[in-house]
């Protein structure tokens, strides 16, 4: 059988678009011989379209839609995600996450999600009723089991946050189909692929059949989906693989033994992490009508990175790096700032803070009083910066990006309305040490220095005090990291972290800084998530409490 | 029987603290000749705890508190809400939302919460698994049905957003049971009450017992906790009603034909929002450890209003109002914030702006050459009164409150980094013409004029440009109101606007300014939650979106 996969980069909301999205690569790949075409979960809304849900026409809208789809859709079925409406005043949530089995102009099937996640960043149970069993369509004399996403991942082995009671693939194993149908809206974080290949090859195992995994591409908001669409075979393996991070409409012939592999499917380690930011920078902005980025340069490596990342997704012609030096900011700074500039080829400029700060200070100076200077005075540099980048990013309509990596978020080393301004954090999930993996990657990547050598080598600073340097105030980043990993992301324990070999008294104060800071992370920019657990709506933390752990 | 209620205001995650609070409360009831001492949903942890549950120690840390209180129960029980961790390797989620019975010494019964919330600020569904069938307890010969918050809040009447497939109070109802009770962590809004009172009774009617309802009471974050515990008999109706907004430790007797009620049990309207709003702000900032707060003074009438429920939260001494005048602020502006400053006996200062304005378009001049004036010259304005407020609140430690309401908010009509400043805000769910109500409230609650007369009734104006009014960008704003509650709180779609009799330009340009905006809401302070539908953790949009409505 030859089955058409539409890999395809919907936008949230964009129901015309989306349906012209749709209807493109239904024709192509029917063009190209295919004798069934799935599209991925939620395709025709965009996911995760969030309480858009619960706006009156949302769903309605949406099912209006599939039905013009439907109309238009001829021998070859098409399988699309769609929001269904469950019927007026049944019991339990209002909405299934379903799938439509479009053939001869009319939706001839419809099966619904099972599993639905509410952990992390997933709220599905806020508005879905799970299936009331597996989806199973017969067709041509062949049963296809039909799954959603998360249906697949209720394997024993996996590690996931919800032990589901129930197993569709076990439940489709037993009605001995033909063919394993996954329909998906994945979101990507490092180390997402070790576990889901394993997952469509064990589905494909246990049913004893193919089974094809069809994934959405794209940014939306935090989360960047990366494909990697891919099919199984109980015996052959894994037969068949798709792009990552990019958009790929494709014929998988289940019958052929070529392996039909795209050259990115499966992107790895650093590689996977530029494609992802740089689909995720793309989409943020061009989505939402942004052409042009704006990024503060501190001659430093956050900034650089993000510079870098956002020349190639804008292209560096559409892109602005501005150094706002102070008195206290050293000649080499204001040189790997404009290094970084010429190597990218992005228009750069300087604008000098000293006389805004300046003119801050002296009318604050009557109420101040002899009061020593202390983090205010560099608060005010950080926020002189701010309002001059937001301004330009007025002046000109672009977009202004943060340069704050994980670390330093973590531990509220940044400054609120300062250098935290902006619309998007690029690089708010990776570590201070995974931005230095990340800068030397993309100059290898590039063949050639992008960001300045001594830019990735010399110590860092804030540069808001003379002679400042990040160590003073924090641990070295390896450690810091390390610390971080624990807390954040494996919510361990003081105790547990210091059992693990780390410093007491350090460990006490990272933990101290991290509570301390969620009042800032609340009124950070939305940042592209690349780790299992990042800031933003997958971590809910209240501001006001007091658990000491 | 003597039912002690404790209607006590936990702190989020302050295990050592709760723990004091709930002895405390026990023993005064039970020195009062309590036979049964109740308290809230959650109170050992504070409500909500949101993910502060993942953390690896913190349901273990609960339970090991619970035991120790549990020891020091003697032979009158207490009820207490907890969470409970399931055993390991159980499928579902991890915990449950429970209650504990103690009694001599030990934990006699766990009884657990059916009905799990996952609409609007709630996500209990995230955490928690539903109980296998609903609490009940054989204590001296009689039978208690124990339900917690949502568990009683299955009346087929009641508009929730879950339509739920159990009813826990028919099921306690068929037991036969002899006393209803329900610990609550329910979180008020304008119009909770009446939909509360009706329900406790109809569960003692349909239960054929007395339902003693006992809520929590406090500030967390968004949320506001308002008490209002109460006693149904399901002859005599309600029997007895707690404070709102105020910790309150009493017992009621169920055979006492003494109606039995607080002086501000269910306060409605304004007044009831005004103590809401200064209970949200105290509790924000002192269970955060700020005793000072900080207000950017326009002399309008939203910094007003801020500004009097700040100087009732934190006194008049521990208030510091700043007036941070433009070439273009009138001199009304500064009369009327000197005024207000003045009735209520709080600190004042001006700090002009003019200079740091001057140097910041000075340091842009070269690079904006002689691009005409815009949105940016008006944005930097406001931004140099976010950094100079940034700077007293760092310098003096009191925390800045922003001063935006629900309409201007929802339509973007503030600065982002600019008036948005500041770590609460206070009347962020308040429409425009609630403020105006909540003003006059103010001063007639007082007696006196606190809010000048002349900054209610003039017309409203940002002052961003030499003649400015809020009319020039905005309709009129009983009729943005109007179209904000039904696209905003409603989710009707433009059409249906229209079909209410508004204008349909208006209607599409007010609809397309709150969709482009949510980016700006999503890096807003945390706001107190005050109607049904507030924006943050209830509300949930993406930012890039096309939906169409």
């Amino acid at each position: 059988m030859k089955i058409g996969i539409a890999q395809i980069n919907p936008t949230v909301g964009d129901l015309s678009g989306n349906h012209a999205l749709i209807l493109d690569a239904y024709r192509d790949l029917v063009n190209q011989g295919a004798e069934l075409v799935l599209f991925p979960e939620l395709a025709l809304c965009g996911y995760p379209p969030r309480d858009l849900l619960f706006k009156s026409r949302f769903v309605a809208d949406t099912e209006a839609t599939l039905k013009d789809i439907a109309a238009t859709i001829g021998a070859v079925p098409a399988l699309i995600g769609f929001v269904e409406q469950r019927p007026d005043g049944s019991k339990g949530r209002p909405f299934h996450n379903a799938a439509a089995w479009c053939e001869q102009g009319e939706i001839r099937h419809v099966t619904r999600k099972s599993l639905l996640p509410s952990y992390d960043v997933f709220d599905e149970e806020r508005y879905f009723e799970p299936a009331e069993g597996p989806g199973l369509v017969e067709w041509q004399g062949k049963k296809i089991g039909i799954t959603i996403c998360e249906d697949i991942w209720s394997h024993a082995a996996l590690p996931t946050s919800r032990r589901y009671c129930e197993d569709p693939v076990a439940e489709l194993a037993a009605q001995q189909i033909d063919l394993l149908i996954n329909i998906s809206a994945s979101p990507w974080h490092e180390g997402k692929n070790e576990a889901r290949e394993p997952l469509v090859q064990d589905a494909a195992e246990r049913c004893q059949c193919p089974a094809v995994y069809c994934n959405i591409v794209g940014g939306n908001d935090e989360l960047i989906f990366d494909g990697g669409s891919l099919v199984a075979d109980p015996q052959r393996g894994l037969i068949a693989g798709f792009s990552a991070f990019t958009a790929e409409t494709r014929i998988i012939d289940l019958n052929s033994h070529q392996p039909n592999f795209s050259e990115s499917f499966n992107l790895k380690g650093n590689a996977a992490t530029q494609a992802a930011l740089v689909l995720g920078l793309r989409d943020y902005a061009f989505k939402s009508g942004f052409h042009q980025a704006l990024i503060g340069l501190s001659g430093g490596i956050d900034s650089a990175v993000v510079c870098a990342l956002a020349a190639e997704a804008f292209g560096p012609e559409n892109v602005m790096g501005v150094a706002l030096p102070s008195s206290i900011s050293s000649q080499h700074s204001r040189d790997d700032a404009a290094a970084l500039a010429r190597n990218l080829g992005i228009e750069y400029h300087e604008v000098p803070i000293a006389d805004t700060v300046a003119a801050a200070e002296n009318a604050l100076a009557p109420l101040f009083g002899d009061r020593p200077a202390d983090v205010t005075e560099e608060n005010i540099q950080a926020r002189a910066r701010g309002l001059l980048l937001m301004a330009m990013s007025n002046k000109f309509g672009a977009l202004l990006l943060t340069t704050g990596n994980k670390s330093e978020i973590s531990v509220g080393y940044s400054t609120l309305y300062g250098d935290m301004c902006g619309g998007l954090a690029a690089i708010s999930d990776l570590p201070k040490m995974k931005v230095y993996a990340l800068a030397r990657h993309i100059n290898a990547h590039a063949g050639r220095e992008l960001i300045p050598v001594n830019t990735i080598e010399k110590a860092p600073s804030a540069e808001l005090r003379p002679d400042q340097k990040d160590e003073d105030s924090l641990p070295p980043y390896p450690v810091l990291d390390g610390i971080l990993r624990l807390y954040v992301e494996a919510g361990l324990s003081r105790a547990e972290i210091v059992e693990k070999g780390y410093d007491p008294a350090v460990v006490d104060e990272i933990v101290r800084k991290v509570d301390l800071n969620e009042y800032k992370r609340k009124q950070a920019a939305p940042g592209l998530k690349t780790t299992p657990l990042a800031f933003g709506i997958g971590r809910r933390i209240p501001i006001v409490q007091k658990y000491v752990s």
